[in-house]
């Protein structure tokens, strides 16, 4: 493994991992914008515009673009979530320079006019099946609650009003501003050759100008609002739980991300003994997720309506037991060995390692080898977990619950 | 890489393909058994049988299972089909030990009374949710259309009147008669200890007795009947076509996987541009299905209503085409680019080069190195592609459909 690092004299990041044993290789631009970056009346926007990449540029179409990537065999996607745009590819070795020009021509799009009407409609009905997916709808709500006026609360998609009076030329603006060289950078991973890599893109990105406007970095507390909406359609009780954690940038992200796997893994954790595998929930999930400046633990439930009141009083029990005794070394211990399998065979993949090292630049600007973070869950200790709980108070959090009207 | 392969006294195979650089390893039990192997009156025993060994041994319930799992911070599955049934976990290599053993003993279930009638609630919720979801419905209602009386047409899930009437005496049977060491397989890769993977077996294993009954193996050309049910919940088709194809053991299942990918991957192919692009199908895919001793090729399909006539002529006509004019050389170079890097990638990560290895000994009782798949991939031709075309004339399918009422 060998890291490099060049910053392209406009500014633009470009880092690799070489590792000259894997079989493929895989690219990706992330473009630090989400949607915390904007404003309510074009809320939306990052993702719409996302989905616009693939319509092409001034010299290719729709077609075209689907046409080059076919032609390198890519495993390629793209998303977008509340603070990041990135776009990715995976390829056998000898195609990699052919996708990551085909990339980032792609970042200057034509964001032609027809093109802007006809995914509008695809955007909303994007928005319509989440909005029917309580599962999605609860945590979009949650968010909102948690994050009260503040932008990191906003939806990804955004809200039908906003994308129905969006305007092409508020995208373009949006644009402009955003997707300066400055706001973004490109990562590779993988068995693939640095210098040509460098070359490509001075090549293809030297002409990108321009300086993104800084983001506004803050430590939420969160609402610790509680609130219930019903929709008579439904069967089941859906609750998502938010509570302020520390952030992307803290050391202390590996306590929290141990801390939600003992809490509320999908299997073996507390969640799950007390209420998945007692039948009181069908789901009980907690996540840690570690955002910029900030940083939240996010749980979502799924219960039958008459389990509700029971599945509130084992939560509260949960919670009180956590910060009454901390969490003991025993699930330590087997919380570690589920975050490092679990690591280390995400990072085996050149697709998986070049998230890890793209949002470790993102975010710290650092470098971490796959061993740096394995030491650093290993020195985790059940005191640094219990100083977590004891300052953030997980058991405090905001709460959204949507389900069936109650016959009381 | 480097590859191990021992047989037990008792007929247990066991393989391994050493691979010292990669960061995990991963280990599976293939058990040849699905429901092909199924009388009617027990169907979908096989599926429930793989739920069932993880309700634990004579020695070991459901929950202590769970905590076993949970020590080695295992990520883990397990698949039934209607050929093989397999149970796998990707772990850190220091724990790779722990795990084979867990599973060896795994095994060797207990099949309890009170478990069986519990999961058989399960099993009941799981047919009931797949034959709510059409595109679920459809392929297993084409599947007994297209392979008539036989076998193959099976459902894996079974019906709820099989598993309502199946006995714990008729799965202890089934068990005793399928689970047996010259049926079954042990495969692993990526970094691990071959010496010691076989001294764990050996005391886990070698009391294992019994021989398994021979498969019925037989070419099947299909029914090639039309048929179609309405329901009164749906607004769109779903439409599935079979047509026959090579089996697992032939040649030229490579050149039959090139095709599946021309006439239907999910982007870039025929049905892709001719039907997905032009808005007259949401979806439109074909794969190739490769069986022990036959195969098929199967495509699924969904849009509305009104689009009905107009996507049945253009299926007509895009398999009217292949079978006059054949594939493009340029399909053939982009179909290899795809099949290509989705394979290198895949058998990157020790868990899903743990799968092509061992179906690869399922099937073949081989090892083939990915470079042998790579060279066989490469060397197909178009005018081995049309070959096929010619033999097994794919427009010629089994058709099941399921839609709304039609206003006629």
């Amino acid at each position: 493994m060998e890291f490099k690092q060049k910053r392209l004299t406009n500014g633009l990041d470009v880092i690799g991992e070489i590792n000259k044993s894997a079989k493929s290789a895989a690219v990706g631009f992330f473009v630090r914008t989400g949607s915390r970056d904007e404003a309510q009346q074009i809320n939306g926007v990052s993702h719409f515009l996302e989905h616009m990449l693939f319509k092409g540029t001034e010299k290719l179409n729709a077609f075209e673009v689907n046409k080059a990537f076919d032609r390198t065999g890519a495993q390629f996607n793209a998303g977008t979530s509340e603070e990041n745009t990135v776009f990715y590819a995976a390829v056998l070795p000898e195609y990699l320079i052919e996708v990551t020009r085909l990339w980032a021509h792609l970042m200057r799009p034509a964001l032609r006019n027809e093109d802007f009407n006809i995914e509008k409609n695809v955007i909303k009905e994007e928005i319509a099946m989440y909005k029917d997916t309580p599962s999605f709808d609860v945590l979009d709500r949650c968010r909102r609650l948690h994050f009260d006026e503040h932008a990191c609360g906003n939806s990804v998609l955004g809200a039908e009003e906003s994308i129905d009076s969006l305007t092409v030329e508020q995208m373009r603006d949006y644009f402009a501003r955003r997707y300066v060289p400055d706001n973004m950078m490109l990562a590779c991973a993988g068995n693939f050759d640095w210098s040509r890599i460098c070359l490509t893109l001075e090549e293809a990105c030297l002409s990108w100008q321009g300086h993104a406007a800084a983001r506004k970095l803050e430590h939420f507390g969160g609402s610790k609002k509680k609130e219930r909406i019903e929709k008579t359609n439904l069967v089941c009780e859906h609750i998502c739980l938010i509570s302020p954690c520390v952030s992307a940038q803290d050391p202390r992200r590996f306590a929290a991300s141990l801390f939600a796997v003992i809490v509320g893994d999908s299997v073996g954790s507390r969640f799950f003994w007390d209420l998945v595998d007692k039948a009181l929930a069908e789901v009980a999930t907690m996540q840690f997720s570690p955002m910029d400046g900030t940083g939240a633990l996010v749980s979502l439930l799924r219960c039958s309506s008459k389990n509700v009141p029971k599945v509130r009083d084992i939560i509260g029990d949960i919670f009180h037991d956590l910060s009454k005794d901390g969490i003991t070394e025993d699930e330590l211990r087997k919380a570690k060995n589920k975050v490092l399998s679990a690591l280390v065979i995400k990072n085996e993949l050149p697709m998986g390692r070049l998230l890890d090292l793209g949002f470790n630049w993102i975010y710290l600007k650092q470098y971490y080898t796959i061993a740096d973070d394995v030491k650093a869950v290993k020195a985790v200790t059940v005191d640094d977990v219990n100083s977590l709980i004891e300052q953030f108070k997980p058991g405090d959090f905001t709460q959204f619950s949507i389900g069936p009207a109650r016959n009381e």
